[in-house]
């Protein structure tokens, strides 16, 4: 156990339901909602809230509020507002914006950042580079990369790749580089076997874990991540994202279902549950429809004081 | 790793959907549909099959077909079709039916055993003792011990108590155990405990886990056991059991979610997995509700060849 006993162990909780969940809704919810559910999460104790996307609004339409949005939640100081943001262009908007953190995508796979982000991987990390060098003391640029675990146009992706990208990303300057199983393609093996590995190959990177729920594994991954010490965990309350409409095919893990977890465990994370539990709700009344979330239909278990989270830990 | 390597493990998995899975439909399931079920799941590769219960018709009035059942279900020599029996008479109906194995439900907590098995601990394990010096050669007693880790009626079971009752079962003759966690209230690191913890105090007996994805930690926590070296392990395909009928509210672990992840893992199973999922989709059917497993929807991950499963390992 080079991590120590999990149960001493403290973990950073991003929630990125406002970004990562509603991206897929079709349907338009009103920018008042989004800011309700954001403010909602930022009295829940979560490290960070994904808050909203700065893309173009012909890509995703759902962010074409994004401005009012940023303008329009209660921040805390306590928590950190991260927008992602796909070019130059997205990152002066988030910056004007008032953003703390923007997270920049990228994918381990050409084929995945060509249909989906529009550009190659040397593009992105391209990008990386460039906003990393234009970013002002105290906004933290961190990336994000896409189908470490697998990918849904290009299959099994070789670890050596991810690695290798990983590594350019941390060389551009990114201190948090995130790993995604966006379409729930990993398994806990492939998981230890992928973080050792880019913990190896990158010791001054903070490696953070962004899992889906598409095959029922999400919380066994992010045991498995844990366990190779990754200390920063994303999630979406009420799992929303994905596909809610179909029933039980589930998209992001839930951020509740995660934390109820950690928390049996003697985890820390700084999240009240119940509070959660109520934004998981919200989250629900949000899209109108049910969420996959578990938690929020059993309860918390086992009943647990809130553990501390050390700002020490923080990114 | 004092079990070897994940990836070349092997283990036994039991299909409980059709007495498990339908132990809580209050519809009546016709018994031609049922024995279309274990006849499919027959076909699938698994260890065995959980096939009916031979309780009093006034209990569980889902069962009053289980001789039926038991007589038009066409019988692979290669599966074990096992009967739930809640005493020496249930047992004795069982045997005239041609079962191969019967399971001995018992508890952790002596109110959930008053309540939902009208008996005593002591009792239950009475029974085990009876039924193990009644049983014929070549037919195989197991017993079940629920709430192992965590009782909705006496909320934290202390190990020590479950360490103690698995002892007790193991001393009336017991070769297998299994430890359930039928309301979902366990955590991996609870499961690693639990199971370490009775593996050292009953060395010679063979130990199954039977989980529930209530809080949606279920496979975490199959991860867990088979890193403790459980090599038997429950599921019911679909994830039918529980509470079907309310959104994403889920029983015990679907079968094919925990199929798919050992196999991601190079955990030999023995599973045609794509057979498996056909049985999902016909549970569902069966109960014409949609069920919370997500392989079925999101498809197997990888594809991968079937993993043969060494008969040396059979109970």
């Amino acid at each position: 156990m080079p991590f120590g006993p999990l149960s001493q162990r403290q973990v950073l909780i991003r929630e990125v339901a406002p970004r990562d969940g509603l991206q897929i809704e079709t349907r338009w919810i009103p920018t008042e909602r989004k800011i309700e559910l954001i403010d909602r999460l930022s009295a829940t104790g979560v490290y960070g809230i994904q808050y909203t996307s700065f893309v173009p609004p012909k890509w995703v339409p759902q962010f074409q509020d994004a401005d009012k949005v940023a303008a329009g939640i209660a921040r805390d100081p306590a928590v950190k507002y991260i927008a992602l943001v796909p070019n130059r262009r997205g990152f002066e908007r988030a910056l004007a914006a008032g953003v703390d953190e923007v997270t920049l995508p990228s994918a381990a796979t050409e084929t995945f950042a060509e249909r989906n982000l529009n550009r190659s991987i040397a593009g992105c990390i391209e990008t990386v580079r460039e906003v990393v060098r234009a970013a002002p003391p105290g906004v933290v640029v961190s990336a994000s990369v896409s189908m470490c675990f697998g990918c849904p146009y290009e299959g099994l992706v070789p670890v050596d790749r991810v690695v290798e990208i990983c590594a350019r990303i941390a060389d551009a300057g990114a201190p948090v580089v995130t790993l995604g199983d966006t379409t729930g393609m990993g398994n806990p093996s492939l998981v230890r076997d992928v973080f050792r590995r880019v913990r190896a190959r990158c010791p001054g990177t903070r490696l953070a874990a962004h899992f889906h729920n598409t095959r029922g594994s999400g919380l066994a991954n992010a045991l498995a991540a844990l366990e190779e010490g990754v200390d920063i965990f994303d999630g979406s309350v009420g799992g929303l994202g994905g596909c809610p409409y179909a029933p039980g095919a589930t998209g992001n893990i839930a951020t509740e279902d995660l934390v109820n977890m950690f928390h049996g465990m003697g985890v820390g994370t700084g999240v009240d549950l119940e509070a959660l539990v109520g934004c998981a709700r919200l989250a629900e009344d949000i899209v109108g429809a049910p969420l996959p979330g578990q938690v929020m239909r059993a309860g918390p278990w086992p009943p647990a004081a809130r553990p501390p989270r050390p700002a020490a830990i923080g990114v």
